[in-house]
Parts: structure tokens; sequence; C-alpha cells
């Protein structure tokens, strides 16, 4: 979708009423064929448009897809989405985004896809991404904080995501698995995986990367003990523009304030509240070693507080957590 | 250069015996026409090479630039500078390293560049990198570490090039000052600027960037009274190719241990004998804010140590470190 096609559906997105081609022909300064080859476009597009001589054009319904005329109408954010790039499918967002971070794309900007052929986890994990019903996108960020604090981000984003979840599904019952998963009723919903690049005092860009399980209505059978969507858990359809919109809305406020602080102890009574971890007995695997120990919390630098079998505090700072077994 | 060039040199060089066009052309699988005519193009470039007919080829003396075929006989490694990227001019040899890392290069791989157009130091700031005299080059690592480890590979580095200046010209008595300079005689003589693209839980890349003033022979006026070079201090000139070799041969050993261990602390002892700031009353400029102490030594995790004027002990991560007139 050009530019012009983009705007001219942002424009009618907006509007209740009918728009003659004469109006949206003088607004964009294009002629009313031009203006009627770019409703055909839309049409195209799977977007119903109705046309009625001497009335104009109406926007009947949304596709529901995450692009920029469907997402930008609900943002309300400064910095965050004023660059959407979408694509129908993607390797993967955090690889385009991470290109385009080199390139210098602004702090905020979004690449989101309808599906991914190579989506990723932590760990180079795959990440299972089903065209159409799902959301996958990924923001850039030029934080001016040393590389140390970048790891905080993921948790930080994860509040993000579950206060939208919130406030779009307050029937849910979310949970954040530190370090970056989003869990509900035990099963994941969500996941963040933050890329940088870097020097030690100075952070060139991250890209924060979320894949949200939406409308996938069943998960491969080898995932569906471990894995759920909204639409699983709550029985309805979610939009994916306003889930987006919803999640970049709650961040960017929290990313602001987090710039301003030293670390994440202004947000660690909400991570705790809602930590799935938080008093539980827990297995920590790390590269060449495995910590036993009991949650007592998650620290101001974003590490997880454990008490281990000799009463020790430690702070596990990455590693994979698993419950253990009483 | 290309390849067969090069392998070519690299045979002239370790070998003191006249070799004959047809052991050349034999060897490497090409006419005795085709042997001449590498012969030229290494002439061109500047190497003497002898030619007696019914003797054959003997290189006379190397050229002393930093390339495969000069470095390659010196080196003593398993896996650092198995590939080496010779650059006349290039932007920053970091940045080319970053690009190459991007697409798959090895661990190990070398960027080097006789100049920097866009030579570059921490936090942004340039490096002066003139044509011909200095060293500038960038390693490429692919540690199997959390990110948050990577930080001390600057002072790992900056270990491996003192002992290699301490090599080579035993009479100096470089200092280094964390946390990623080498000075002498309180001049900067050369500067690491590490660089990563990561995951908390998995480091992608590292690009090890590594400027040393070697052969120039004067600063510039507003460089002078704190920067110097090998030449300035030493007296004599220095083979940037043996150089090289050395601190990859001093490296690479370090490097490996490193992986086994979880921190510095295997070489705290030499970092903390040899480290500038030691005991010395220090301002520590942050981007927010200056901390002002003593400092008491290196954490293990590469963390400057100070006590602060309440006697508390505490670590810094990163910043600018600088002596305090007491």
């Amino acid at each position: 979708m050009n530019d012009i096609t983009s705007l001219i559906l942002t424009r009618l997105a907006t509007d209740p009423h009918f728009l003659s081609g004469e109006i949206l022909s003088h607004e964009f300064g294009i002629t009313r064929s031009a203006v009627w080859k770019h409703i055909r476009l839309l049409r195209n597009d799977g977007y119903q448009i109705e046309a009625i001589t001497g009335k104009g054009y109406r926007l009947g319904a949304m596709t529901g897809r995450p692009i920029q005329a469907e997402v930008q109408p609900l943002l309300n954010c400064q910095r965050f989405g004023n660059q959407l790039h979408y694509h129908r499918v993607a390797t993967s967002t955090n690889l385009l985004a991470k290109a385009l971070a080199g390139e210098g794309a602004p702090e905020g900007s979004i690449v989101v896809a309808d599906s991914q052929s190579a989506g990723r986890g932590r760990m180079g994990r795959t990440w299972v991404s089903p065209p159409d019903l799902n959301l996958y996108f990924s923001l850039i960020l030029r934080p001016a904080v040393p590389s140390i604090r970048v790891p905080q981000l993921t948790l930080l984003v994860a509040v993000a995501i579950h206060r939208a979840l919130h406030a779009l599904s307050p029937e849910l019952a979310p949970m954040i698995k530190w370090p970056n998963d989003i869990l509900v009723n035990g099963k994941k919903l969500c996941g963040v995986l933050c890329e940088m690049q870097s020097e030690p005092d100075l952070t060139h860009f991250v890209v924060v990367g979320i894949g949200i399980n939406v409308n996938q209505h069943e998960m491969p059978a080898e995932l569906e003990k471990i894995a759920t969507s909204l639409l699983l858990e709550s029985g309805k359809q979610c939009s994916r523009p306003e889930l987006l919109a919803t999640v970049l809305n709650q961040f960017e406020p929290l990313y602001n304030e987090w710039l301003l602080q030293n670390d994440l102890g202004f947000i660690l009574p909400y991570l705790e509240k809602y930590s799935m971890l938080q008093s539980k007995r827990v297995t920590i695997d790390q590269r060449n070693q495995h910590v036993n120990g009991i949650v007592t919390g998650i620290a101001p630098g974003g590490e997880l507080q454990l008490q281990n079998d000799d009463s020790a505090i430690i702070l596990i700072s990455s590693g994979e957590a698993n419950l253990r077994k009483t």
C-alpha cells in the first residue's frame, strides 16, 4: 500500500460520514480519477468501501490488519509508531528492524508482519508464526543508557503488555514469567526478545521484538499444552491494530520514566505482584550449571532474586527458570 | 592483492632461499608466466623481490604493512587471524567488522586498515587515524556468554596489548587505564572499543576494535599533551605486522581461559598491578552524575571499585574516570 493510499484510508477511517471525491481530490492534491484508483486499491486489499453517486465514499469495515492506517488513529504516543513498516510476510520482524536501525531509523519506528517465515524466540529458538492471526512486531529504541541496563527493558515491556491485556480483556489473569514471557493459565501467550547493538557505555539501538498469540483458534499438537492465544482463553476475537496500539500507548510512558530512573525500582511492586515465579521453588538452567532456590523477588536491576538452599540471597541475571515440583 | 599473490608472498617470506619459477609454478598450479605476473604485482605493491636467471626469486624486504601475508607467518593462534581483511583506507574497521559479523564471518576474523576516514573511540568520539603509521584493527568474537559479561572483554584485551607491548618494548612502562585505554608516561598510546550485538542471554557477536599509535613521529598540536606513540616513547620504529600478531598471540589464550571462567578473577592481580588508577583519588563522570572516591581495585565483573567519601565501597560499571588533584 503506498503512502497516499494509506493516508486516504486513514482519512476515511477517522470520518464516519461520506467524503466526496472532490473533497479527497482537493485534500490530497490529486485528480478525482486518481482518488478512484486509490479506492480500488483499497478494495483490492480487502477494505469494504461504499461509493454512492452524489455522496462519495465511506469506509464500511477495516480488515483488522496491523497496518499504519489502522493503527495510527488509535495511538496516543509522541514517538512510538510514527513510522510503521508493515509486511505481509517477513523473515523475522527483529531482523528487519535491526537492519532499519542500522540505517538510522528513528526511535519509535515499528516493523510489523502478518506472518514470519523465520520467527525467533530467545536463544535462537523458533517462534511459530502462522499468517493473519497473531501479532508480530518490533520496536526500535535508542535509549541513552549504558548497555548493562538494557536487559531491564524486557521486563519493562512485559509490564506494558500485561497492562494492555488487562485493558482489553480484564477477565484474563495473565502473569509475567521472568525474564520475558507472559502466560495465561500456565500457558505461554506472549514472548519478548530484546536485541541490542552497543558499546559498554553507549547503547546504539535496541530492537524489542514482541510476539502475541491473538486470534489463533488452535495450537499445533506439540504446543497445545504449553501455548495459548487470546481467542482460546477469552473466547473472543481481538483486534490486532487495537492490541498493538494499546501496547505502545502503555509502553511509551513507562519507557520515558525508565530513562529518568537508574533502574526498575519504580515498577518493582507491579512486577512482583504479577510475577509467576514469586515465592516459588525454581531451578535456573544456565549454560554450565543449575541453580536452585525460592524466588524472593525481582531486584531493581532486573535480576531474579533467589534464596538458595544455604539461605543465601543470590541474583540471577540470565537463564531459564523452571518451576520445581516440591 | 588477490589470494594467489598473497600466498606467493607468504611462500617467499617464509623461505630464505631463492625459489625458482618452476617450483612456484608447480606448487600453485599456474604457468611460469603467471608466476611472473604475480611477482610484478608484488613489486608494484612495494615488495623488493630479487629475480636472478637460473636461481629464481627471493624476497628482499617486507613493506611493513599489516596484511595477511606479513602477519600470518608470525601468528601462533588457532582461530584468531585465519581471515585477515586488509584495507588501505577504511571508514572504520569496527564498522566493516560489524558488517562482516552480521554476514556470518567466523570468530577470529580480522579487519585491518592502514588509515581510517571515520575512526571512532568510545561514545562516538573521533579516533585520529593518519595513514601508514599506526595500527587500526578489529577482531570478531562470538563468545557463548550472556551479554552482561561482554564489557569484561575490554579489560581482557587491554591485558593482551599490555603484554604484547612488554614483549616488544620491555623498556616502556605502559599502564592500563580503566576501562579501555593504555597509557605511557601519562599519555594515551592505545584505545579499545568493544561493540556487540546481543540479546540478554546470548551474545551474537562482539567486535573488538583496537587503535595503537605506532610509528607516528609527531602528534597534532591539540593532542600533543595527551597522546603519544611507540616511536615517540621508545625512539625506534616498530613493525606493525609483528605488533598485530603479538597482540593476537597474547589475546587468544586469555580469551579461551575467560570463556571457561565466570569473570575476570583469574587476571585481576595483573590488572590491578598495572592499573593506572589503583589507589588514586578519582572522579567518575557519568551521564547524569559524578562519583568521587579512592580506587581500591577492580572487581571480578570488570567494575572499578571505589571507596567513596562515606567510606562505602561502590562498584562503577561505566563512565569516564579522571584523576583528582588532591
